[in-house]
């Protein structure tokens, strides 16, 4: 863990002092986006040391020619990859001709960096003992502008300390750039133009195989003492690379500033002819305004975000510091304008995992936005499936599904496949599931039953007609089975009935049944469309029917429990406790075959399924289960502890729940997993706000109303959050003796506290 | 299928006309060997059309980067690739400066090639038309000694049949070299010295990283008309190149001819500082012999093979055809010399599967060589395994097994694993048991119990602690379990119990324990120092003998048959025979999922265990396992119609051996599998032995005597074939009317024909 070296602050991420062995770590903590694109806190001047450069676009990737070692018939041709795209934010400096690297200074002193949250910037700041013994110090202020999400803008100000010199700033662009994991080391690119022209340079390139074409560009101006002046650039041109080069002769104690301008467009939004006169247009506005209004207008934004979908904790710096940081980068990485984007598991901190949507969207990101924001970016999330659903049906087709069964990709970013292991691609089937499950709590949380008849009761057709095809009648058991799958828990492969799976299975199918009723009934022309569009007829239901109410699900009468699969009971079954921390996590210490036959848990397999669907058992039930399976699971999978945490709270146990809670919220910023150097864990701090909100908060939704039961963690004094209800925003707030709400505006809001009804009006106490 | 292209032939596999499109194919279907060296049948002169070059060297490989998708805990990090070596055969051929090259030439008449099976050699000769209308007729003779295992040879004739010509030789020698296979595109082999003297050349290169240096050398002389001539040669060398030029101005009708003598030394057999010096002997002795003697010591070594190994069928000359082409390549393949070699699947045909050896060895291939060679050559198979201990014992160590325990890697050149699918590498550990199946199988046969003392005893051990630490009690079942397995049936993976794994892991402890009082009874010295070795107590047999005798076998007894794996009824059991087919191979036309979920079998798996403890169980018992399982095995191993065969005979269903036989014995031949030009199917051509003389032939041992219960399939009159058995060698004829006995030598010999008692004297009738 990195505990020590960030610093605690409520609403900074800080580090203090320059240490080479936290670069790559910094470089994702410190990482900013504004949802289209993205920039690890690579440093602007030259630096010769260990580095993981990182510049990505939204949208924007790569089919890499997939890798495996043994072909499997139905493996996905290529691999969705997130990727390095041309880098807009280097400027190079020279100090008499020397060049400015922290690897090679005689010293680096008052190294300082700030990512402030609350305003959206990152901050850098040192002095610099150069080779030549000039002293320089360095203030450079970077951000990515959410006001226009084509922007990002550097301040660069350099003092020399201690004599006169030239100070040379050289901004550049930059479009020869690699994927660190790349499987054929093939480049991704093409370079297509490279220009510069007063004080602009441009360079335009091109994916290979997808062709997207991207314009990235930059503009430079120069202040002295705060005092624009004009300094004539110097370019210098390659194949890939174009640099404008200004130099000026400072004395000591004067502050030369160099402020670039710079970013990305695309032909996602402009015609692919017209990118560069797009990047100018971008570039007249910028420049117009200039850097502090442009960072004033970056604090506004950020100020409004916060306003919606701050937590404050009080008592517990670093609790509060963890979950600022989670929902700082959850904004960061989806912002929820485009139906065409989603949330990666790295969002824009690193390249791990190709594609950019997993299951982690329906199970874990939704509830997060949908509380945010306005319920139009849930909605934009569910479409962006609705979008996909032909690409799900053929990739079901391929496997050898019919009419029209979908099977949603496991990984994606245009909705085919992007991942290839069997034992996954092909069986962790469950995801599919997520999908239903994401519509039903839309509906649920907001009210807006329109989508179905829309988009949602399409997918929920797919959907039911993959599960009636994939389960098949064992007459051994005289029930409906489901053969082969991987359930969330993906330390088992290849089992028989999974639980979970099952249990998804069934409630897909009746929830589908039951959604098809109350569109008949109520929406007559949307049920005459989908009828027709779907061939569906009563037959094909009652099959659906037929397979739904004789499902198998594993039971031990024994202990009482749902188990996890067919066979669960054959296993050594022996708590974590009794591991040695040698053999932790079990991933990195035990062979997979050995993980597999073990009974370890990786996250919320059986008790993920009490958490989707908690009102169709009982507490006690809960208790049963959640006592039989977490002392066996070792939370190896950055989605298990927030679960965990909520059913804890939910049981009483909040030493448990907050155990749970640290776990989640300071993840990355603690780096348990020694891996944060490669990205942050961006889906998974959705759950950290789901441990606040639902585990501590209590929060649900009972009958169309807010229900609360809050518990407050012994080392806070309060927090309190607000949540966007069908176009209210209540806030609450949960102190030692009394958890207050109040409503915006002047509709009362009824709400439930313990079961009681609370009218709020504007502020009240309980 | 290939069917009508090779022409049917008692003795030789025989192609006629020219066909680009079978230039690949017969490449591998006529493939050269002797054991230490192999060679497709590629042509000498230039061929610009679609080839696919193949020389290699027994035991010489190179460890080739894994490649993965998604890496697992214990994966190997390499993958010992059978090395393409550096190319001896090539000889260009120029006439009037103008390349002879059948891909360019404006015709090729008369071509016919010849793989003459009972003299060991390869010859082709052909009447081209070249672009400069000269007709050139040659033929090329070649083979590979198993004289003196080092050496190649080769004739080459050539008449210009229309006019007066300049016949120009460039016998040449190529280091440079790739693997069509190679993961990275690297290259294996580094060139160290290239050198020509005296109509010699010489090329010594080393292999990457596995170092072995091998020195490529040739020798050629000229001959007009038969007449050694003098021409001097022009030495042309680069990097990794060598060749010498021979022109002759030759008269129409004329036949001018080169003899090539080439091959291979290496530092397995010759210091690393002597390679040059050990070719020049090699050819020394070669030139001083000629061609012509050579060729003759070739034909006289494969007539004493052929006295022991041939099977005779008479009637039928597909079939007879098909099983000396098996036991010709068994015998290209492996000659049991060398106990570092064993039998990689391809042979020498073909780079397909890297390593050299797979339990097919042990199961399907050490028979074939028990019974048709000195039993020594058994011997050092078994020496090969028990060589490999100490790496087994690393690869159970690396997955977490203790005190000994060894888990036998799945593909292997040096005993290290070369496999990495986690459901095989790790799971499809059935492979330890044949193991202990090869030796008690080699016990049972040749009556030689030294090698259990001496070696094997200490390979149970291993074993049977393996199999001890991989079950675990199951408290549910209150048997032991042996969870997470991949059985023969590689179309299963992951599952619990599967009962051929069980049954191997019971027996291998018995019969260690057993062997272990033998052995203390009997070998006292070899005792004491085996348990010194291996610290085994009493404590630790009494926890195997635990183990063994609770082990669980899943049971039916609805259908009063073993289940293949726990929870196999699960499955819709529906016959092949109602697959259509489009859905045949499953293996190609179905995604793996389907495959796994679905009912249907790749190779004989509860049945395998039918096949090697055939008396632990009645005919009865066999029969209603042969009636559930079969009917659902796609037999898409090649290695699955052998078994099924032998089975079907012992049922009396002779349709049904025959149909299975068929399958087995032209694999290859009539390209089944649309895949010969990868390679020949070398192992299972020793399961196609087993139909004949364990099937059609009924040969077991019984109480230490052959035991024969012959059927003869009704489209033969007779088939025969001889077995070496306890140094005794019996000739087995088996007609319509009777079999007949004899015995060489003068001591009598004990059989058993369908139960009864036959001294066999040297030629009995029954």
């Amino acid at each position: 863990m990195n505990q020590d070296y960030i610093k605690p602050d409520a609403w900074s991420i800080i580090e203090e002092g320059f240490d080479a062995s936290h670069v790559q770590s910094s470089e994702s903590l410190f990482s900013l986006g504004n949802g289209a694109m993205g920039q690890r806190a690579n440093f602007e001047e030259q630096y010769s040391g260990e580095t993981f450069q990182g510049s990505y676009i939204a949208g924007v990737f790569y089919p890499d020619k997939t890798k495996v070692g043994w072909w499997k018939n139905g493996y996905p041709e290529y691999f969705a990859k997130v990727l390095n795209a041309p880098s807009w934010i280097g400027v190079n400096v020279h100090i008499n001709k020397e060049a400015l690297d922290l690897n090679t200074c005689k010293e680096v002193k008052d190294f300082i960096r700030e990512l402030n949250m609350k305003e959206g910037y990152h901050k850098r700041s040192f002095v610099a003992v150069m080779p030549n013994d000039l002293e320089v110090k360095v203030t450079a202020t970077r951000f990515l502008s959410i006001v226009n999400d084509e922007l990002g803008a550097i301040n660069y100000e350099v003092e020399v300390l201690n004599d006169d010199a030239v100070v040379k700033f050289s901004p550049y662009l930059d479009g020869g750039i690699t994927n660190r994991d790349a499987n054929w080391e093939e480049r991704f690119w093409e370079t297509l133009a490279v220009k510069a022209e007063n004080n602009q340079a441009f360079v335009v390139s091109k994916t290979l195989k997808t062709e997207y074409h991207i314009g990235t560009y930059m503009q430079s101006e120069i202040t002295l003492d705060g005092e624009k002046i004009q300094v004539e650039g110097e370019v210098d041109k390659t194949e890939d690379h174009v640099s404008i080069a200004y130099a000026v002769k400072v004395n000591k104690g004067e502050k030369i500033a160099l402020q670039k301008y710079a970013g990305y467009v695309t032909d996602m939004n402009h015609k692919q002819d017209s990118l560069i006169s797009a990047a100018k247009n971008v570039l007249e506005k910028a420049t117009k305004s200039g850097f502090a209004q442009l960072l004033q207008e970056q604090k506004d934004a950020w100020a409004n975000i916060w306003e919606m979908a701050d937590i404050t904790i009080d008592g517990d710096v670093k609790a509060q510091q963890g979950i600022r940081f989670n929902i700082f980068q959850l904004n960061q990485t989806y912002l929820g304008k485009d139906e065409r984007l989603n949330i990666g598991p790295k969002g824009f901190t690193g390249e791990k995992y190709g594609g950019s949507t997993y299951w982690d969207t329906e199970a874990y990101c939704i509830p997060f936005y949908m509380a945010t924001k306005d319920q139009q970016v849930a909605r934009n999330l569910l479409t962006y499936r609705y979008n996909h659903l032909e690409k799900a049906q053929e990739n079901a087709q391929k496997l050898g599904f019919d009419n029209g069964a979908a099977l949603y990709p496991m990984v994606t970013m245009n909705g085919e496949e992007s991942h290839n292991e069997w034992e996954i691609t092909f069986e962790e089937i469950h995801r599919n599931g997520a999908m239903v499950f994401a519509i039903y709590n839309y509906v649920r949380f907001t009210g807006d039953y329109s989508y179905v008849p829309e988009m949602g009761l399409e997918v929920m057709i797919a959907i039911a007609r993959f599960w009636q095809q994939r389960a098949n009648f064992s007459k051994n058991k005289n029930k409906y089975v489901i053969l082969g799958v991987t359930g969330p828990n993906e330390y088992e492969n290849n089992v028989n009935n999974n639980f979970y799976t099952n249990y998804l299975a069934k409630w897909c199918i009746e929830y589908c049944i039951e959604n098809i009723e109350k569109i008949k009934a109520d929406y007559a022309e949307d049920y005459a469309r989908i009828m027709a569009k779907t061939n569906l007829e009563a037959e094909e239901i009652a099959k659906w029917n037929e397979v739904a109410k004789n499902m198998h699900f594993p039971y031990s009468e024994e202990f009482g429990v749902y188990l996890q699969q067919d066979g669960f009971l054959d296993k050594e079954i022996e708590p974590v406790n009794t591991l040695t921390k040698k053999q932790r996590p079990i991933n990195q210490n035990w062979s997979w075959d050995r993980i597999l036959r073990s009974c370890y848990i990786k996250q919320a397999d059986v008790l993920q399924g009490f958490y989707f669907f908690e009102d169709h058992f009982s507490e006690e039930n809960l208790e049963k289960h959640f006592d039989f399976y977490e002392p066996i699971t070792v939370h190896e999978s950055s989605l298990s502890p927030c679960v965990h945490s909520i059913q804890a709270a939910k049981l009483g146990r909040m030493d448990q729940a907050y155990t749970f809670y640290l776990r989640t919220s300071r993840l990355d910023l603690d780096d348990y997993n020694h891996e944060v150097k490669e990205g942050c864990h961006i889906t998974s701090m959705a759950g950290t706000w789901m441990s606040i909100v639902e585990g501590f908060g209590g929060m649900r939704v009972v009958d169309g109303k807010l229900s609360f039961t809050p518990q407050l963690p012994e080392q806070w004094n309060s927090f309190s959050f607000k949540i966007n209800f069908r176009n209210q925003i209540l806030k609450i707030n949960i102190g030692k003796n009394e958890t207050t709400f109040s409503v915006d505006g002047n509709e009362p809001m009824n709400v439930l506290l313990n079961g009681e009804q609370v009218n709020v009006q504007n502020t009240v106490n309980s």
